[in-house]
């Protein structure tokens, strides 16, 4: 199949600067801040945005390369299919998370509950928005025992490829 | 900023094969069935996640080009800034839906509420987890009047690019 290209919108910038002590959800990041640093060419694309509580953040997994389809988790203690998992080595190093908006100031959004490394490249901002994103999901797979840890775990090494 | 280079891992296939009548959302999709075709090399990444019921989807609207800083979405008659939209024209041609996960069969996926035009390259899937992904948001900006809309407006050509 063909490539698709993506060249980066932005910056994230988080207080994690190594693999070894980084929340590996939001979950775990409820207090942890950051800042998008937003390419100037785009600044007019934030207009109205300043009205949602929480964003989508759409980036690269700069610090990973290659994958595994079978992982263990941080968050369990035996082999998953990849897809079943957050992991961010993946066969395209495609990250997702949902984070507070706190402030917008010219391209500059302060954000809460980050949990991506310093220097993430970012590739595309959405609104959160409850109607389309809570979902009335009720089974969790091998999560449903193991969600709950995502709030004191720290990432380590194993995903940096 | 480097470009980020990313390959298909399947396609999604759906009813919807013309931009004239397809749900906006995945809320206007609700009973709308479509199939993910893996591709055969990611095969055992899909182990575990039959365990859950709904997915995340990230794909290229690739149907879409180019972008405008300011768009009038579909839910809403005036322009807004495309940061605080999901219109599928934007720098990064990135979508992002939740679906509801009914079988796998080898590398076939039935979903359920799929919002997308039939052939879309998949970029990625993530299991939805409840304690990571319904955040509590309590403002969504234009949306706030609007978001109810998506559950009967269609999508037209405006984002055809």
């Amino acid at each position: 199949m063909d490539t698709i290209s993506f060249t980066p919108i932005g910056v994230i910038r988080t207080p994690f600067t190594t693999l070894d002590d980084m929340p590996i959800q939001p979950a775990g990041a409820q207090d942890a801040a950051g800042e998008i640093l937003l390419r100037e060419e785009f600044a007019e694309g934030l207009r109205d945005l300043d009205g949602f509580s929480h964003i989508h953040l759409i980036y690269h997994f700069h610090r990973s390369s290659g994958y595994d389809l079978k992982v263990v988790p941080f968050m369990d203690t035996v082999e998953r299919g990849l897809f079943s998992t957050r992991a961010p080595r993946r066969p395209n190093l495609i990250g997702l998370s949902v984070v507070r908006l706190e402030s917008i100031e010219g391209t500059v959004l302060r954000v809460r509950g980050i949990d991506v490394l310093d220097g993430t490249p970012l590739l595309d901002i959405k609104p959160y928005v409850t109607k389309f994103d809570a979902v009335p999901a009720d089974r969790f797979g091998w999560l449903d025992r193991n969600a709950d840890k995502a709030e004191t775990l720290r990432s380590d090494r194993r995903f940096t490829g």
